[in-house]
């Protein structure tokens, strides 16, 4: 076993293997899967799941000319290795090698970019709708798991396929889970289709008893034919689907290879958009990852006989000090309550679901909806904390505006996996947070140096924010600083790290340590005497600290772990220029760039935002007067 | 007639109303509204299909006990009219009036503020979920538009509901339209419900059949009341809704007052989500409307008696000039496709609809989808151009960051009523465009100073853009300028329109005008020499002339008509700073705050945006040397 399938030729050659081979196959890919994974980390739980749904669609489908759209692109593992990938799979997510996610400049295989959730039905429309254009033939097919189907955007996108009938075949993937387990009204269907034989039971029963009814005259006859007719239809257990205008093929068993080739083909022959109704178990055929496949749905380097993390944390992370802070604050105030849009356990929050079930809000993979839910909770008299992803929380922005900052209602934004996050890659940087968030009025922004401070951020988003207020924190373990009381930051205040004569840095995040570091450096080796203010606030800036020192020092350097264009350091020259202080000011962050997937230590240092490039642009512009840029 | 409304107590007495007293009012009410907007311009054409759904939602409840909520807020203006703003709705949408919104700031019975569409069942379903916290037992109330409730964050919040099963009340508002006719497969269901009386008919002749059933043995009896009962089930005609966890009442007659009280009262006494099916027409009860709701949708002050708008237009405006350069292009171009979120006619794009069905998307209230069927037509080898307001541009952030421009996929987005849009006031000001496009790597920005500008924008956005571009214009009449051919401007080049030396004026749009004349003002009456530069992009910055002309005037003022965080004045700012060009700079545009309704010249005014206000900021600026800030 081992490397027979690199030498065949994928995925054109799947079309001439026995059921028996794809399924050889699959148990390899499955193997080869774990492996890597367990060495790069990974989402690995939902690739487990979807192996014999892509084989079946690789060997029916000829991709690249048929386009198959992978949702959330996590789950494209399988599809990655059958389309000329197989050799190359070690690197994945490693910086420079292959993305986690589908990725058009990867291969050919790969017709549209998915990393954020409920995009591929708008995908999959718009290359129908242009194949019709140019009067081609070829298929497109969106695969979305049951989770992405609680996204708005995807029934958007479902309501206009079924208007405009174009062919397209989306193979609804239901493993009964999102990330965590599913929530919402839609995923209590399709549990009622997936556990219910109620209806095919009543579909027989029907056709058994009309056969009964004694047929007396022509009146009754019609009837009756009517009925059958409109009971047929009902009767189809996807029902909804059928309403919205798609044709609905299933449930079928995700991991029955010939089942799928022969649903899928029959799929193929319809006229319009045709919905497939796939059941497959996420973590299949990995027993640790069948037991607890939340944990291994994205997951570090782990152990490959006990399914265990590799290595030990030395500090907790980020998001854990939130999820313990919420608890603690939690305890002492009822009216403390959280939200997640499907992330329970990536942003800390699954004991506090445990704790508190009647304050927890999941509502799935929804950010519009829980952003809105999130200012009417505050409305009605509590204090509902939304704990969200960076570059999940733009699905929100017009929320945020709309509902939330325009009405000043006291919603608190946790905002995890600021800044880089690593081997998520491009997709998923959540460097934008600072720039949109800071153009709302009356939004204030929070971003700590270290885990203690998060903490006391929390505490002063809840009980010192005169409106809605966010923190934003990294994907990243924790400095290893002791844990105080939570208490009240002075509001709109920074910290001055360390006095200086020569350069002011100011900093917002954990970038203050690097900052720090680094003005330790210059003043030993350079005889450069730098200021230090972690900035605490992104908005309001404290400006009178900030104006005091950049006065004094003549010159500053901001640090910020975002986009460049209307962040941090746009903050800070917008305060100069209101203030008359024209001054040279250096700012470092990330350019106007997408960021690219690779360990997080080795990105903050391409991007000058570790000790050693904040020393270096700090050496040059204090010499050279002029800003290097980011290098 | 005319005032006794006026001397009611209401909505208090409307409980002691007969239904013809009832009916009595709703008539007065429809005079009162049709003659206001006639005088002030508003939503009429909504709103006159609510009057007995607001007489009967207000004589069944007791608000503000019971918390009513509009959603997109434009049909509240019975509600308003019943809820004690009776004498001073002649100010609607006036500088210091009423809103056209709900607005909680401006009375008690507005519980949460609705602009933007499809938000209303997040807002009632967290008001529930914190009044049940708090144990107390008041009614919820949704009033959702079918057109609402083709938005995705609609959909997202009744899958929610519907799982956690608060109490509330969702009122289907069924007008067959959202604002132009209503497209997408939910509407298509909506209206097989309303049209055709199969399921009705269906669920009777079921029963009849079910009575002549020979039932032999206990098998067959117990199959039989299985079925009835899941028939039962299954015919009800809102079964999607259903399906999704709310008990669905309807459809029921929106005119008739007596049937609509009826059906509360019945939703009222049922636990869990409920679904209120009404059915409404549009404009009811004034003919012109009647016949044209789209035109009544928004419309501006008209003539009573034949419902044409007062005042002719001097100009077309900058909507109508896009409008007619798409039809220019797309004749010479099959490749060009236009997009509308449900707003073809508010966006210029009716004729282009008519010409070219096939080239043309009308999504629904989705502009996420929009946003990533969009990307993907372009990816397709198409030339989409997506035509949407500024403000509900904001719903598609993550799309035009995550779809559009990761893939660098050449989207040409025209962004409409950007800036000051006037009377529609807080909820609908186009003014963090710039802000939140700009954070965006790889997208291109213009902004015409005039309606020939916008035509070569348009032009340069399909034929001369490396990647997405955005093009962005005011709600206003051109400039009257005579229309040129469509043609390449030279990519991320600015326009000096006056040399000078004192000081440099760089505009973003329109305001580039004001500047020019705010210049030779500035010579004329103040001996200050200012050169003036139309940027036309914001994004490339023309940052060689920028900096040529910075250097020679060695003072900078930066005008937008947008919030200055992270604006255009930001990008100037940020182009000095790297360029080690350390300047007094002051920025004149929106600073953090809302802005509120009132004529568009009149908000100008205030904001210092228009020609009197340069001149004011440019000559305290150059004496001074301090910004002054926006006045």
């Amino acid at each position: 076993m081992g490397n027979w399938p690199g030498q065949l030729k994928l995925p054109e050659d799947l079309k001439n293997l026995s059921i028996a081979e794809l399924k050889e196959l699959a148990a390899e890919i499955r193997q080869y899967m774990i492996r890597t994974v367990a060495d790069t980390g990974g989402h690995l739980a939902s690739n487990l799941g979807v192996v014999e749904l892509a084989l079946a669609l690789h060997s029916t489908f000829d991709s690249p000319r048929d386009r198959i759209i992978w949702d959330v692109g996590h789950q494209s593992y399988p599809h990655k290795l059958l389309t000329g990938r197989w050799d190359r799979f070690p690197t994945l997510r490693r910086y420079g090698g292959l993305s986690g996610f589908p990725k058009p400049s990867e291969s050919e295989h790969d017709p549209f970019g998915t990393g954020h959730s409920s995009t591929s039905i708008s995908a999959a429309l718009g290359l129908a709708l242009a194949r019709d254009f140019y009067g081609e033939n070829y298929r497109v097919i969106a695969v979305i798991g049951d989770g992405a189907l609680t996204g708005g955007m995807a029934y958007e996108a479902l309501n206009h396929a079924g208007h405009v009938k174009a062919d397209l075949i989306v193979v609804l993937n239901d493993n009964k889970m999102s990330i965590s387990s599913n929530v919402g009204a839609i995923s209590d269907y399709l549990g009622r289709i997936r556990s219910d034989p109620k209806y095919s039971r009543l579909k027989a029963e029907f056709e058994q008893l009309m056969n009964r009814v004694p047929l007396v005259g022509k009146k009754m006859v019609e009837s009756a034919e009517r009925l059958r007719g409109g009971l047929k239809y009902l009767l189809t257990p996807g029902m909804i689907f059928e309403e919205l205008g798609l044709t609905y093929f299933g449930p079928v068993d995700g991991h029955n290879i010939a089942a799928l080739k022969r649903t899928l083909r029959q799929a193929a022959r319809m006229k319009g958009p045709v919905l497939v109704h796939v059941l497959t178990e996420k973590g299949k055929g990995y027993p640790h990852a069948e037991a607890a496949p939340e944990r291994f749905h994205g997951i570090g380097p782990f152990d490959l006989g006990n399914g265990l993390p590799r290595s030990k944390k030395k500090y907790p992370t980020y998001t854990e000090v939130f999820g313990k802070t919420m608890l603690k604050l939690a305890a002492a105030d009822p009216k403390i309550v959280a939200l997640t849009a499907a992330m329970a356990g990536g942003t800390g929050l699954s004991r506090f679901a445990e704790l508190y079930p009647q304050r927890f809000y999941d509502v799935g993979i929804a950010e519009q909806h829980a952003a809105g839910l999130a200012a009417a909770l505050a409305a009605g008299g509590l204090k509902p904390v939304f704990a969200v992803y960076s570059t999940f929380l733009q699905r929100a922005y017009d929320q945020l505006v709309h509902d939330i900052c325009l009405q000043n209602l006291p919603v608190v934004l946790a905002v995890d996996r600021a800044g880089i996050v690593g081997e998520d890659g491009e997709t998923h940087q959540g460097i934008f947070d600072l720039s949109y968030l800071r153009s709302i009025p009356g939004m204030a922004i929070m971003a700590p140096r270290n885990e203690d401070e998060l903490q006391h951020m929390l505490y002063t988003a809840l009980y010192g924010a005169p409106g809605p207020a966010a923190l934003r924190y990294p994907r990243d373990k924790g400095e290893g600083v002791p844990l105080s009381e939570p208490r009240l930051l002075p509001w709109g205040k920074g910290e001055l790290l360390r006095e200086g004569k020569d350069l002011l840095i100011v900093a917002a995040g954990t970038v203050a340590n690097a900052a720090l570091a680094a003005a330790d450096r210059l003043a030993r080796e350079a005889g450069i005497d730098a200021a230090v203010i972690n900035a605490r606030f992104v908005k309001p800036l404290d400006e009178e600290l900030i104006l005091q020192w950049a006065r004094r020092c003549g010159r500053l350097l901001t640090v910020e772990e975002s986009i460049l264009a209307g962040g941090f350091g746009s903050a800070v020259l917008e305060l100069l220029a209101e203030r008359g202080l024209a001054l040279p000011v250096s700012r470092l962050g990330i350019d106007d760039r997408f960021v690219e997937q690779g360990p997080r230590e080795l990105l903050l240092s391409l991007y000058g935002l570790d000790a050693e490039g904040i020393y270096r642009e700090a050496l040059s512009f204090t010499r050279v007067g002029v800003p290097g840029g980011a290098p």
